[in-house]
């Protein structure tokens, strides 16, 4: 794995806060932001300054610290109570992704260790760090996992961005490409623009090409016909959240890739940190589904293209069902054909 | 079916020449431009200015009566020999759809039957009329046999923009929703956004509201999920050419969205005119499929949105497999789960 294909970081803590690389303007411009105040962290993540599972996780937990900052300047040995108010906003800010929750988690489980008459603010942003390197560690990891079960060099589809972009740093599915791009194991890989918020086109392209890696775009309605074509041996894809029974919930329009590889035998692999596994919910049926706002589909670039007066129906995801994927990698092993006993045999 | 439903012509013959509404403009714009020039006509098809099979072959039409007035005033009774480069001019517009040669053919048998010293412009203008006035009769016969399948009031899905745009005018997928919305048959149309060209977003949503029909617009991954979900009982698509056994070529996404359908028992309608049908070609691997350029995914309305230096391939249609298809509907009568034995029984 040369260091030349892995250069990009999304999230990085400053000091003076959490340093976030606005996803919604790449690639044609490269602006980084430095957000000193919870609130607005919680805003990045709904408006989607910063997005992908892992990375809003990641942001969260820096935006812990920041509260903690404000709560223990603001009401010295009182922090702890203000700052709960601060901790639901943030998990509020969107629903899907389950690494959020995972995240405050933990960072909640430091808060209540904490005395309360110290400076927090040390103790959470270790533990805020470690977050974030553990995900950096848990993709590369996932990357020579995931690159043992690719055979010859093949072409592969990926959905979306899962790439340093969408995680702490080299990706999950994206990180999977990375590696085995790096070791002689992918030809060529295509990825879906991703309508509506063209995370593929915009995104993907940027970390793909700024990585040395070259990459062909694609419709997302292209991709039925590329797999009947032959030209793609694995659809590698991310997750937002994956129930015990292995469920994936994924960006909208992984769903019907998963169906179009399976007629197609062509192989789906998810990868995902094992953050993402939410061992609460029995299978995907009760994932909670965002809705996103239709004038993502009725205008792009803030120019409308549809016609003024159309509805628009707008859901961020959708849910892989487990039979439909051929192996779910993560940093603690990678489960073929998955099943609530199979997930339970490597992670419980 | 209520006039109010029917109010839009894309193409229409003004004396002066073929008077199109712009395609590449709407939703935005309602622009017309009259064409006195065969190859401006040809150049409108390559451009898209007019799009949509039985579209093409009726705007052809009439370029062959422009271009037959041209060559008979500039060379009188030699116009017929001048006149042979015109129709192959026309013929390469575009490759997939049929609809093109099948009506330059029409044309070419009138003008061999026309004698070489008198004015052809009288005698083609009658026949590309005919080929024009005989289309809108076909979308309306389609649109009554296409809604006798239809049971119950139903949610349906379609691709791309088949209707009065697409067509002479009334339309084939969308004309048979026209007409089933009219009956009460259709509770909810959902449509495709059709990337790269937009064709669902822009024209699909332009043409239903302007005929008080409401549409739910998608990104073209929902279709899957939206088939799962048990909103949609019926997809209805159009096509650019049907091989003798019934595989149909139809715009990109349209396998996939056969292929969802089949998954999801949603049953698939393929509604077009019988001049779709190739019968020189005995299935659907041998039908030619146009690669559009990449500008068209790279970029939107002028604007880039991947990463400058991504490569796309850009398919700009594909091919529906006979047997994922429950029935093909045209103007001579509906072919259910088309076999090559069906299809010569309901035209051989």
């Amino acid at each position: 794995m040369s260091a030349e294909h892995d250069q990009i970081r999304a999230v990085a803590w400053t000091g003076a806060g959490v340093r976030l690389l606005d996803q919604r303007r790449l690639p044609q411009e490269e602006i980084y932001w430095t957000i000193a105040c919870v609130s607005d962290v919680a805003q990045a993540i709904t408006k989607m300054v910063v997005r992908g599972a892992p990375a809003i996780g990641i942001a969260a937990a820096y935006g812990v610290v920041l509260a903690a900052r404000a709560r223990f300047s603001e009401a010295g040995s009182g922090w702890k109570q203000l700052l709960e108010a601060d901790l639901c906003d943030l998990e509020a800010a969107r629903p899907t992704a389950i690494n959020l929750a995972w995240a405050l988690a933990r960072m909640q489980a430091i808060i209540q260790g904490l005395p309360d008459h110290r400076d927090p603010e040390s103790a959470l942003l270790v533990e805020a760090r470690c977050i974030h390197e553990e995900d950096i560690a848990a993709n590369r990891r996932m990357g020579e996992l995931g690159t043992t079960l690719i055979e010859g060099s093949v072409g592969v589809l990926t959905h979306c961005n899962t790439g340093s972009l969408a995680t702490g740093g080299f990706g999950t599915a994206l990180g999977v490409i990375r590696h085995a791009y790096g070791k002689g194991r992918i030809e060529k890989v295509f990825a879906d623009e991703t309508r509506p918020w063209l995370q593929g086109a915009r995104l993907t392209t940027w970390e793909l090409l700024r990585d040395g890696i070259p990459v062909v775009l694609i419709a997302d309605s292209v991709a039925p016909y590329l797999l009947g074509q032959g030209e793609v041996q694995w659809v590698i894809v991310g997750a937002d959240r994956i129930a015990a029974n292995g469920d994936t919930a994924n960006k909208i329009g992984s769903y019907g890739l998963a169906v179009a590889a399976r007629y197609h035998n062509v192989r789906f692999m998810v990868v995902a940190p094992t953050s993402t596994i939410d061992w609460n919910l029995s299978d995907g049926t009760r994932i909670p589904i965002e809705q996103r706002p239709p004038e993502e589909v009725l205008t792009l670039g803030g120019k409308a293209i549809a016609t003024v007066g159309a509805e628009a129906y707008n859901p961020a995801f959708d849910v892989i069902p487990a039979h439909l994927i051929d192996a779910i990698v993560t940093e603690r092993g990678v489960v073929r054909q998955p099943t609530h006993e199979r997930m339970k045999a490597l992670f419980g």
